[in-house]
């Protein structure tokens, strides 16, 4: 079977079961080290795909940085650094790639780690596999399977200030900024937060989108999720090109991804508590059926697994 | 300047003093954690440069793991594992892909370690990022930057196989073997002799050449070499392709790269230790001055720098 017959998720799926070892799925891969776990995460990103023109050698950086710390992040890590593997046209100038790498830099100083090595070699198009270190204590660390019936469900930040970048930029609309999408910032000290109070029981980043984050966290914990689209905080932006381009804001919350938001559970007599140092919104509730369900204007209907994914057509 | 007027190495060089943190331009970037370093190193490679077609997707996933693991043993590490973020056409087969990691497999897995991880995405060309991860005890860690004036200098294994390979692909000569280009082995055994033991001052992996390590190791330690040609271990292969293409076998082994073997300097009372443990060939003397020279047939000249570098024409 081809790749593109298949999609992205069984691809993945049927590498895990391969290897056969006790690898869950999660954001990061975690190794027992002494009495912490050793995260480390690879994110590869190619200019046609992820790198809008838009982005500058220095959001180029960041981007990269960013959206690996980000699965740091979603285990509940502390970031020690970041290690850049640039393949990049022999035609492009120099200071482009030291600008990527100044704009990583950037990226990872303000999330507390460094940059910790680079290599470079030749592609036709620029290709940029970054690396994040991270660790956390062994019984803080945040994983996909621990979602349980009755737990709320809710995200960090706003939804959709990515997409609506995207749709922006598909659509030549100048009006519309796209630091959502070209600048996301990755919630480092708010997983942090949840990790180190033991509040989150479940959690990972919304990289493609929430009803995709779901459908994911849905496998690894065994559960299915209530969600209220009412509640869901879709980003003023969504909101502006949703009008513009005459496309609800809603799905452009829930479908598109690129937020690199946390999506969490977090038990109700905890929430409170969670929610007074992390900023995060409830949208909804982890239910014993493995089945996701959205609420909208008091009907409830199914989510459909709309996100991004790589192969599918 | 474009990429291409500058060639690699001085990319990297400028990328390090960007960075102005104490990476030294080792194999592997190394980071404190308790008694012992971290290990982790990345590598990409993509088809067209770095996987010839003989190469069977099992090939080609041993070949990754093989050359990150290798950065991993030049640091004297043990090796803990490997992420694989792999970006492939989406027409190609599952089966292709799942032998990919299934070759990688068998080569972490002979060296102790596991596959940590695996991530997939979409390119036009297959493009492959690796990510070793090892531990080294802080006292024993293998640097680039020991080497001392009257150390030896010496190497594992044999030179030249992976340049025959390479030479026999692009010349259509099919009873040469192509193992040593397509399945180098690490050589993670070694490195931690070397490194446990304290024999060697430094170390480094040759993936680029010995002429071109030589230079990488003198610029770090801040001394030269003086490289008896006729003690280099040349590789069978390299004779008898050298005979077929009226070639020195010698510059095959002193300027093709991908061998992997391990470059090492030693000093002169522990060698004899040293040799008993592990299949080392002396080739020369570290010395004071900061200059490479090579002696044949009793003349002294020039080492010159004719390793294969990116960028460079």
């Amino acid at each position: 079977m081809k790749l593109s017959d298949i999609g992205e998720r069984k691809v993945v799926k049927d590498i895990l079961s391969l290897l056969q070892n006790d690898i869950a799925g999660d954001d990061a891969a975690y190794i027992p080290l002494d009495d912490r776990y050793l995260l480390v995460s690879s994110d590869m990103v190619r200019k046609s795909t992820h790198l809008p023109d838009v982005m500058s050698a220095r959001d180029i950086g960041w981007f990269v940085a960013s959206i690996n710390l980000s699965d740091i992040a979603a285990m509940g890590g502390e970031v020690i650094g970041l290690l850049l593997s640039l393949s990049i046209p022999s035609n492009l100038e120099e200071d482009f790639v030291l600008s990527i790498i100044d704009g990583a830099k950037e990226c990872v100083e303000k999330f507390g780690g460094k940059i910790l090595g680079g290599d470079t070699k030749e592609h036709d198009e620029i290709t940029i596999c970054g690396t994040a270190i991270g660790t956390v204590p062994k019984d803080e660390i945040l994983l996909r399977s621990g979602a349980r019936p009755g737990d709320i469900v809710a995200v960090t930040g706003t939804l959709g200030k990515a997409g609506a970048g995207y749709l922006a930029i598909k659509n030549s609309i100048e009006e519309i900024p796209k630091t959502g999408l070209i600048r996301p910032a990755p919630r480092v000290e708010e997983g942090r937060k949840l990790a180190e109070s033991r509040w989150a029981t479940s959690c990972m980043d919304i990289s493609d989108g929430l009803s995709s984050s779901l459908y994911q966290l849905s496998d690894a914990s065994g559960v299915g999720f209530l969600i209220y689209r009412d509640k869901i905080p879709v980003d003023p932006l969504a909101f502006r090109i949703g009008r513009i381009l005459d496309v609800d804001p809603y799905s452009i919350a829930i479908d598109f991804g690129g937020d690199y938001e946390l999506l969490v559970t977090v038990p109700e007599d905890k929430y409170d508590d969670a929610k007074k140092h992390v900023n995060l919104t409830e949208i909804g509730r982890v239910i014993r059926e493995k089945d996701n369900r959205i609420v909208c204007h008091g009907v409830e209907r199914r989510l459909y697994d709309r996100g991004y994914e790589h192969f599918r057509q």
